[in-house]
């Protein structure tokens, strides 16, 4: 019901994680009426992500730079590697503020099926950087889904082998969670993984 | 805690109305690790569209052709007018399907406070139309705001002047709305505006 140009600029809007029809059509003109200068910005920052944002060469985290500035700060302790699945985990850790070692992100996890292996997720480079860089622990952060399970327990082995300690973030109930609202699955886990007091 | 760039996009996306810091920072890094097709391609579409979308030359609403398609579509009656505030209030128009006259888009309405004045909002634009191009019913279906209201009024007084028959969409309860969860205001509207049976 649009002109061509607007009903392309709402499809468009819709690669948009989370953008359904009418929030798009919203976005497209609350931009052509009301902030068009910001559009023009959106865009130009678009394409010059589009075009210089690439891997870090350290630790594959998403940066125009050469080494993001994680991997570019001295005072990172190298000994400690946290092994993530993407780089929103990343700031997910660095917002809980307490790691100070480094980072590694697979930008993905194995996935056979969709013809994701070993290659793909980078475990070659992370070997790399396990032997040549001086690191003592590998601290495994990959999701609890099938496939990073799958994942951790692929780089603990590769790893293991390398003689570095491989550890794997804790699972179990968050805290302040009440028991009563915790899933089935969390609860036999934080059972299995109980420890002596 | 991301790059220089990464963070400009994730504050660019914000101008995006309904989207605050999470869903930018979860749309840039989408775009950047999984699409980047569809990010160019929205870059370009929102560089075309401010670029080249202007009013209808006879209704006002978005479009980047001289007329919009509905005042292009020689079957819409003339004679039936209907003035809303927005492309939008078009849209929804037009989804209901039963309203087969032209509009008129305000792109706005009267608010002396922010300097919006007839000019702005094109009454004169309106006035020439309805004088010269057979209009013989001006609908007004701005919203019911104070603004929205006062808009109607001031529209509706400059128009009788042409000898224009002039009416405003009705208010009240919705269609399927239970009354027990309609609020007070439009209930003291449904009791004023009742009509015979």
């Amino acid at each position: 019901m649009f002109s061509p140009l607007i009903n392309q600029l709402i499809e468009s809007l819709r690669c948009l994680p989370g953008v359904g029809p009418k929030s798009a059509q919203r976005m497209a003109l609350h931009l052509l009426e009301r902030d068009r200068v910001a559009a023009s910005q959106l865009a130009q920052c678009l394409l010059e992500s589009v075009e210089r944002v690439r891997r870090c060469q350290s630790c594959r985290t998403l940066t125009e730079q050469t080494l993001c500035t994680i991997c570019a700060n001295q005072k990172r302790d190298p000994s400690l590697l946290c092994v993530v699945e993407t780089p929103a985990d990343v700031i997910a850790i660095e917002q809980a503020g307490n790691f100070s070692g480094r980072y590694f992100v697979l930008l993905g996890h194995l996935s056979p099926i969709d013809g994701i292996g070993p290659a793909e997720i980078g475990i070659e480079q992370l070997l790399t950087r396990v032997s040549e860089q001086g690191v003592e622990e590998i601290i495994l952060a990959t999701n609890t889904t099938v496939e990073g399970e799958a994942t951790a327990h692929y780089i603990a082995e590769e790893t293991k082998r390398l003689g570095v300690k491989v550890s794997r973030i804790a699972h179990g109930v968050p805290m302040g969670g009440e028991l009563e609202y915790i899933d089935g699955n969390t609860l036999v886990h934080a059972f299995m993984s109980r420890h002596s007091v």
